[in-house]
């Protein structure tokens, strides 16, 4: 049960506590990048890591999308690697690519360069960003969201060495030894944790867990090699009984097999991509009732003209019938090309397409 | 409904229209490929748009996994862009790429490249390959399988100009320009048409429809813009009443989401991709009912060792529970660094490890 002091909560906030809302809160993945002009400004002249190493770089991008979109989330700027690399791990953002990984890791004896995430040193930068963050956002109805890669999606960079779409590697690793599998598994779940644990510390309103690339497995595969490590995962962010639970929000693309599974190792919040349909989603998971549904425009519906954009932003909004506990968002990023008014029309129209609380009662104010 | 004499049909045709048969026929999607060094020593020599222009050639190797393996069906080795290299499209087949088109198609204007497809010039090596193929198999419980790509599919690599994920420009110009869009598809679906008819008439005994790439799309997009494209394909694939039906095969991958459409749009068999569990698939279509299936062994398991892969094997076979319409095949095609023996064994695993017939009477052959 998830027990917070509704008076206190942003519109975000009690969203995903299926509160009701006078609007429908949305945010949007990646909505801090490329579509912003200002976010490439920043970027001619610092890469990623060097942006999310400084706080006050960082706090200003973060807050970028909250500015020019009137989102009602702001999601802290990083990259899922970012704990890798801060306990000392090669790997590099390569422009156009995505991370590559200087030595992928395929034996036990590849495991040692996994250390435990120590929160004093190896996230030092991120939580004075969230501090940063947080101050800014003092007093409006904007909340902040922190972010961890899952242990599959952090397992399949770091085994493949570079991104990939059929995870041969990784999936063969899981099936051939199970042993190395789960250890490695394990010491990712044990940093994400640790990770998502210090930025609810540093003042992050929710964590959303990235199993960006878990559609890759059956469901069979998912519920022996995954899913109890994400219960842990899940379980570990749980609050202690009687004190407000930080909303868990579990994300992948390609799930459509895969969202009982994913709910059941935990998340408040589910959410999905665009190929399954949001109301049946809803229905499947129990939305209002169990959890809340993030989701789920077409990131390419947002690269169309407003006309195309709209009807689609429509569907989203008539299957999620304005039943509490639905989050606007894509079903996965905002592309690079993406005009950035579709972005500031779309935020703006789910805004207002919404229900707004019935007026005051006549003669009230007059 | 399909009407055929059994008593000439090979084990693999009874199984496309759900009649019992003596053990589960098994081919793998891109059999002949890679994985197999005689077809790497054809490769060394010759690029495979030189094979498929070589009827010798190409019936030999769309023979070697028959001979190798021992499967159940060959498929003719050709690529999905064959016809529209054939109709005159400068399209390369990239050495770790895949197809790249020297003028992506996005206009009006561009549509004019797409000329109907004549089979009496175009497809005078295919057709000329399939007479050979079977002849060779002539006595052999041994089917010959043709194929087309269907027009989404098509679309997404003409669109795009290359192998893409997120089929961007495509999905834009569907939201965007839907005349244009159908206009394109209209086309492809004739030529896809012409292509298969082609086949058929040069003793392919089933076609399967490759729309590989489709699980890129939300539900309600294909409804709108493939579905209709799709019956009417399927539609011109079907029999003459009282004439026996070439059976049709529909597949794609990452289409959990999709399947009730692609069935509702046509096919005498549907291919499942490993994320959609067989006998939940099987339900969800009316399997041995309304239409055979085909899969779904992820291709990864056949890159691990015998137990591993021997486990994933047997979890189809379970959900597959010899009913009849079962056509055991991945969930995609072969991966390129399979081991050969693994392919050995797995079709032979199969065979054995379905349900043989009854006995002769005690007496009978003493």
């Amino acid at each position: 049960m998830i027990v917070a002091p509704t008076s206190e909560l942003t519109t975000f906030e009690r969203a995903c506590r299926r509160q009701p809302t006078e609007h429908t809160p949305i945010w949007l993945m990646r909505q801090a990048g490329r579509a912003l002009p200002e976010f490439r400004e920043v970027r001619k002249h610092h890469s990623l890591l060097e942006i999310i190493a400084q706080p006050e770089l960082c706090a200003e991008v973060t807050l970028q999308p909250v500015r020019r979109l009137g989102v009602d989330a702001a999601i802290i700027v990083s990259d899922i690697i970012a704990p890798l690399v801060n306990i000392g791990m090669e790997i590099d953002l390569k422009e156009g690519v995505g991370p590559v990984v200087a030595h992928p890791l395929r034996t036990h004896d590849d495991l040692k360069a996994l250390r435990p995430l120590e929160p004093e040193t190896d996230m030092r930068a991120m939580q004075e960003t969230l501090r940063m963050v947080r101050r800014e956002l003092a007093g409006k109805d904007v909340a902040l969201i922190g972010f961890v890669g899952a242990p599959f999606t952090l397992a399949g960079y770091l085994v493949e060495g570079r991104p990939s779409r059929d995870f041969i590697t990784t999936k063969r690793m899981m099936l051939e030894t199970p042993d190395l599998w789960d250890a490695l598994m394990a010491r990712l779940t044990e940093i994400a944790l640790t990770y998502a644990q210090g930025q609810i510390a540093a003042g992050a309103q929710a964590i959303q867990v990235f199993d960006s690339w878990v559609g890759a497995l059956s469901p069979r595969d998912y519920a022996r090699h995954v899913q109890p490590h994400m219960g842990r995962l899940f379980d570990g962010l749980s609050a202690p009984d009687g004190k407000p639970q930080t909303p868990r929000i579990h994300f992948g693309v390609g799930t459509a097999t895969l969202l009982e599974l994913m709910a059941e190792a935990g998340g408040d919040v589910i959410g999905l991509d665009w190929r399954v349909p949001l109301d049946e989603g809803w229905a499947r998971l129990g939305g209002s009732e169990r959890v809340a549904i993030q989701g789920n425009l077409d990131p390419v519906a947002l690269t169309a003209n407003w006309e195309a954009l709209r009807e689609e932003a429509d569907d989203v909004l008539r299957r999620a019938a304005s039943r509490p506990g639905h989050i606007f968002n894509l079903g996965h990023g905002v592309l690079p090309t993406t005009p950035v008014e579709n972005l500031e029309r779309l935020v703006a129209y789910v805004h207002e397409a919404t229900p707004t609380p019935a007026p005051p009662p006549l003669g009230e104010g007059l």
